[in-house]
């Protein structure tokens, strides 16, 4: 442990999301660290978190920090966006363990691959309303100008498994029109449902713009933290078993956990 | 009072529901009763109830209608599909006040209006599989066929206010096909938003099809036992003035509000 109590030897990923869309974010992870142990939260029963108060926020995500931790979590990842926007401090000012969140590293990779500065958000209402990427994104560079369009219908749309239908299609065209009028070059896919539909996304924007997935930006991260301590080496048998927790796991919940996540994976539910 | 404690002489309708889609019923309310104050709560900040476990639903539903007690209503509307279903008898046994909800008027209409025996249901996901229609249907009438449909995206279209898009209108034909096939000839409205697209669901289903909207019934049901007491007469200028209370009043949330009534109303954050 070199002295460093809060550095895990060991890592365990612990993830937790207002719902099952940072299911996305878990799939990334179990991607690029498919060796890793990975543990879920899906406050099912209290998404969604973007439309309350930042106060209530906070404490649902300090609730789900512990509950991860509890659970043998050592490295935690914030995968709800307004989650990552509005508790990222007060994680890190409670908790010694590394923290991850979506944010960041996604506006760190648009504001690195723009080449004209106008850089599109979608998301939730909630999530563009609260102008937090427009935010941080004109922190890194005064000369980006962030487009921001809330695509609200996309969430059921993905969660009812509808990724390749004529209405998505022609939703989608309408909530990316006004984009493309923008001339934007990169577009950061600010929800965690939207990876599901990034193929559909990219068709539409058209090859010129570079999608930024939060997802991917975020496990990448991650990857590389776990890397630069070596862990990875010392310990290439996990003896945590990967699992998914959901503090409402009611039949609706469980069909849209499997439509995102195919192959079967060890589901329970639990609240902090 | 005659000796009756629990039934009001000046009577303040209290309605709630999980969320914004319980105003369906406070406009049908204002419409047969104009002038009986409303008292309406919409429990936005845990919305939806009907994933949840039926002890949780009770619990919230208890905590709704003492909310509205306290805020002086004395007749109570239980605006919520899912808690009229499961926690009715449990608020008739606590509360000494007359409880309407939007279920049982509802069925006892499509079992009267029917012909051919033959009653669609359309709901969310946790409405149509909890078959609570379907059984208290097969109550009144054993020979009834009830033929459930989720139609999980119509709450999400409605809150965005796309009530005559075309993504709405080929949504909704898919949906309502497989009813079309069954040849129903009465189609209840299972859910509190549902009423919003009426005019659309009665094209697409044709006008040989009886539509049933549970927000009309329960009002019609409310006005006939404010009738029966003679309580209108008594008290025909109210003191109290309607107020809709919301336990999460984001601007999002504010948004769909004024979708669903478009006249200026009084809005407050509250919570049980």
């Amino acid at each position: 442990m070199k002295g460093e109590s809060t550095i895990p030897n060991a890592p365990v990923i612990g993830v937790f999301d207002s719902g099952v869309g940072g299911l996305t974010v878990a799939k990334e992870l179990k991607r690029w660290l498919p060796n890793v142990p990975l543990i879920y939260f899906g406050d099912t029963a209290r998404t969604p978190y973007g439309t309350k108060a930042p106060s209530t926020i906070v404490e649902f995500a300090k609730e789900d920090t512990e509950f991860l931790l509890e659970h043998g979590a050592n490295i935690i990842v914030v995968a709800c966006h307004s989650a990552a926007s509005t508790a990222k401090e007060a994680l890190r000012a409670q908790f010694q363990y590394p923290i991850f969140e979506v944010v960041t590293p996604s506006v760190e990779v648009a504001a690195r691959v723009t080449r004209n500065g106008r850089i599109g958000v979608i998301g939730t209402r909630a999530t563009v309303e609260s102008n937090v990427y427009a935010r941080e994104l004109e922190k890194l560079s005064p000369n980006i100008v962030v487009i921001g369009q809330p695509c609200p219908l996309l969430v059921p749309l993905v969660e009812e498994g509808w990724l390749d239908r004529r209405e998505t299609k022609m939703i989608l065209k309408k909530y990316l029109h006004p984009l493309r009028l923008q001339n934007i070059d990169t577009l950061v896919l600010g929800c965690t449902h939207y990876p599901m539909l990034k193929p559909l996304i990219q068709k539409k924007m058209g090859k010129r713009v570079r999608i930024v997935d939060p997802s991917e930006e975020v496990a990448r991260m991650v990857k590389a933290y776990i890397d630069s301590k070596g862990l990875l080496r010392t310990h290439p048998s996990p003896s945590v078993k990967d699992t998914y927790y959901f503090s409402d796991l009611g039949v609706v919940t469980q069909e849209v956990i499997r439509r995102f996540i195919r192959e079967p994976i060890e589901v329970r539910k639990a609240s902090p």
